[in-house]
This record gives C-alpha cells, structure tokens and sequence, in this order.
C-alpha cells in the first residue's frame, strides 16, 4: 500500500506565512498557495521568499490559476496534462 | 528517501478531459484542475463526473481558489492551515 501523503493549502494573510509555507517545503509537503485574500505587495514579498526557499530545497513553484500557486519539494514531481492548449495559443494555425 | 510523488495539473477543454482526471485518481495520484478556461456548463459536468469518482475511490475535493479544486485520492491527506480566516469571516467579533 502507498503511504499516506499530505497536501497543505494556505490562504497567507501576512508576509509571516510565508514562513509557514516554507516549514511544509522543507518537511517534504506540496503546499497550494492561494492568494485571493492576499494583500498584492504581502503576495509578492511571499513569492519572492517560497522562490527562495524552492530554490535552495532543488523544488519548484507553478502557477495553477489566477493568484493560485502550487510549491513542490523536490520528492514531488508537478505535471501538466494539457501541453495542447498552450500550443493552440502560441500556434494558432494547429487548433482543431 | 522518500518515495517520489506525483500531482497533475489539468485544465480540461471538454467534458472528455474528466476521464484523464479519474484515471489519475484511479492511480492514486493528486490532481488540480484549473477551470478558468473551461465552458461553465462542461465545468460543471466534469465536478459531478469527479464527485462521482472521489465518491467512489474515498477521495475528496477541495476548492482551493476561484475556479480552481483539487481532487485528491484517499492516500492524500488535505490539509488547511488558514481556519482562522473561516471563523473571523463568520464571527467577526472574534477579528484580530
């Protein structure tokens, strides 16, 4: 049987959250970062420390939608499944 | 070591794509589906196709932004850390 596994989703309010986010990084847990409640500046400062945290743990931050952002340690491997859209939008003579 | 882990990101076009949703949970992986670019009425669809599938697989899903859920298989535990937010929203006399 796989082992449990765990997902943390966080609302931050403050630039402090960032912290947060940062400790589940470095325990080895994806965190989803939703930011629609996020002061625009505060968001900001948060993206440029979970940057630096990813960075220095070898993992990765991706957008998933507007003001919403997925950060994956580096024992979690982030994969998107609809290449076809982006290259409809980039190359518009291949839409179906 | 820690095993590696998967989490897909879906943005579905048609109502077709909640198939590549329910065999990623059919093999126990997480999947965030993004559904700015999706026709409401397909979106809706591929929720009711998707509960039917969490439902069936004891999984859950989550809405972690506008637009945005993620479906997670019953191996992956889902974890909000932000329930302050919640309750001062509700009760706001208990607001910081």
């Amino acid at each position: 049987m796989a082992a449990q596994m765990k997902v943390i989703i966080i609302e931050p309010k403050t630039f402090d959250d960032a912290q947060q986010v940062a400790n589940n990084l470095r325990e080895r847990k994806p965190v989803v970062i939703n930011f629609e409640h996020t002061d625009a500046e505060a968001a900001k400062r948060i993206i440029d420390f979970i940057s630096g945290t990813t960075y220095a743990l070898n993992g990765e931050i991706k957008k998933v939608g507007h003001n919403v952002f997925l950060c994956a340690p580096s024992n979690v491997n982030v994969t998107y499944t609809e290449e076809e859209r982006k290259v409809s939008a980039e190359m518009p003579w291949l839409k179906k």
